[in-house]
């Protein structure tokens, strides 16, 4: 029995939250598993650290970066190890390159290439727990690399796969998967298991769980794990290939949304062009709407994108203006994204209708509607948000649910 | 031309001195040098990080310790490396392990086996400032080692030997090696040149300026170095094997010391193992007098240790009582050893007599008295100290001095 753990980084914040992980690893391995804990760094550590840099060096070298970010799982994983130690446990803690984690060389944001998991298994073999840095591997140039956003879960992931775990769980402050934010709705209802496209989308759309880049990871390597909390101790949320169909899983509400709009495009090649150049530059878009009002052969594009960002891509765009040729651009900011996510969305204009009815009542109207083949979005105003998602909550997994 | 560098801890403490620092590397770097420059951890960071060690952990895994302590050299390598591509200097920075630093697997008091130097020569080659990360190394077992006090000019010495380089520059908040600590004494001298064994002197009995176990690598290499200020940019002093031969080059104060007095213990093999138990276990004492009266075969040792250290020591040499077979153990704290240090002390009586007349002055009548091939030292009161060690700095660095 072999089962990977990752803690993340509220689950290890303070040398109690440590005391509390240990508790739970050495509660599984005296129940006779062998055991690899992927572990974060600790709280605020990586905002700290970013924050250091930034004292130095205008536009930190994104090598450099990496040695530095990479530290803060170095820090909490040898923590973690001394605990484990202190208490009687033989415990060892690798950095990403002891490890195995074999990685492309794209700073900031790397993909893991390979897992080698040699030295793993020899440590396993010698009767350790294993801990290990999540969120940082090694480059074929033996730099360090940082996986970036959802770093330690897809490196909990890798390691699961590689490994052939039994079990793999991600340890959080939250109990599980929701049908909508706890914290916004309270009647919300936690789910025992999910697919992983559920997962995937409910991520993507901004679920704050997990990131989906981890959950894709987990789908392809088809490694089932459990969503958990560190604090109580109760089961959680399966993730994996088959659950049963639920028409809406979640309600999954993206506070930080704008919309940017460019008119006067030609269209064919130069939308794509468009889209190429936010490809390109790593910026990833979401609800996409087209004009079907043609003047000439040009048209309107909208799309979605983190109100974060706006500065950075309306400054891309007019870069490029020439390149791309649009007339105007301009933005509308203060958005939120709410969501219904579901693999039995198949009739999909049912929910909608109800998405919309409830809508109505709030006396919202969604100026875009988006849908995908498990999900339904609309784009409200920022301050409707919450009464919106609690009333979506209500209307699918309150009492008297209308599905 | 090749330039190692080293900066301490303090003349890294904050973005501003990292800046500076940075200065200092990129002006070398302008006159023609290739740089390879060795850091410590910022300011207080290794000991806020012993700190978090033992909130979670009443003895630390050594080996975890390591992992930890080895983050804050990390943390400062990437920082400076940052700030000088910032400034427009291509930089990278390498942790022990890919600055091919191998050490043996004495957690937290690793020696340094051998150098690979073919990563840092290709990054020299191209044209890079390469940063390298002091005070750690790596084990056969591919495990992360530090090399315990004085670890990062052990390392910038080691590379110094390695690399064979022109010049070796050691960074610290002191303007270089001065005939006393001019906090203490304000009319102390700063030397322009002096011997490794002067240097290796001084350093043991207490001057804080380099580590002795770091000046003993230099000599053995034969690498010249110089100790100067990272703030003024003057020339400091300048460690080689060959300098001008002083009488006395430096009055040394280390206000930390006890005298044991371990009575009743039988002459030769038993009085051997007394000092083979306390070698062992790492403790090293320096000023030893046996006393000349035996009863019946059996005679006093009297020995210095750091008073830091007095608990360790007494309860280590009551758990071996039996063995070591004496009589009664005493301890005597609150004092300090006071030594004049000097390459050309063969005539040590006068150095000696003239000391002991400052003492006399002073009214002190110290209670031991020891000397070495170019040393003199004194165990005298603490409260004493200040005012001792400003009279022998007069009386041989100062106007009208004896010598």
């Amino acid at each position: 029995m072999l089962t990977v753990m990752k803690f993340g980084g509220s689950s290890l914040a303070t040398a109690e939250k440590v005391e509390n992980a240990a508790g739970i690893i050495v509660k599984k391995a005296r129940e006779g598993s062998d055991i690899v804990c992927v572990v974060s760094a600790q709280g605020k550590t990586t905002d700290e650290l970013v924050k250091r840099a930034e004292e130095v060096a205008k536009a930190p070298s994104p090598r450099e970066n990496d040695v530095l970010l990479s530290s803060g799982e170095q820090i909490s994983m040898s923590l973690l190890a001394m605990k484990l130690c202190d208490m009687g446990y033989d415990s060892i803690s690798l950095l990403g390159w002891q490890a195995g984690i074999h990685t492309d060389g794209r700073h900031g944001n790397a993909s893991i290439k390979s897992v080698q998991t040699e030295r793993i298994k020899k440590e396993l073999g010698k009767g350790r727990i294993v801990i290990v840095a999540g969120f940082q591997g090694i480059s074929s140039d033996d730099d360090i690399t940082t996986l970036g956003r959802g770093g330690s879960d897809t490196t909990a992931i890798a390691l699961a796969a590689a490994l052939g775990a039994d079990e793999c769980c991600i340890y959080t402050d939250v109990k599980g998967v929701y049908s909508a934010n706890p914290k916004v709705a309270p009647d919300a209802v936690k789910h025992d298991e999910m697919t992983y496209d559920e997962m995937l989308e409910m991520s993507t759309l901004g679920a704050k769980v997990m990131h989906n880049r981890s959950v894709s990871m987990a789908k392809k390597s088809r490694v089932g794990f459990e969503v958990c909390s560190s604090f109580d101790g109760e089961r959680g949320t399966f993730i994996h290939d088959f659950a049963p169909e639920k028409t809406v899983s979640g309600i999954v509400c993206d506070g930080n949304i704008a919309m940017l709009t460019v008119e006067g495009i030609e269209r064919g090649e130069n939308t794509c062009r468009l889209f190429r150049l936010l490809a390109e530059n790593g910026i990833s878009v979401d609800v996409i709407i087209r004009s079907q009002l043609y003047d000439g052969g040009k048209g309107t594009v909208s799309f979605s994108v983190s109100e974060t960002i706006l500065p950075q891509v309306r400054a891309l765009l007019e870069a490029h203006r020439g390149e791309i040729g649009y007339t105007k651009l301009s933005a509308e900011t203060g958005l939120a994204k709410l969501s219904a996510v579901g693999s039995g969305l198949a009739d999909s204009c049912l929910v909608a209708s109800y998405m919309l009815s409830e809508m109505n009542k709030l006396g919202i109207d969604p100026k875009y509607i988006t849908t995908g083949e498990i999900r339904i979005s609309v784009i409200i105003p920022r301050e409707m948000s919450i009464s919106a998602e609690r009333a979506l909550n209500s209307a699918f997994f309150g009492e008297g649910r209308r599905l």
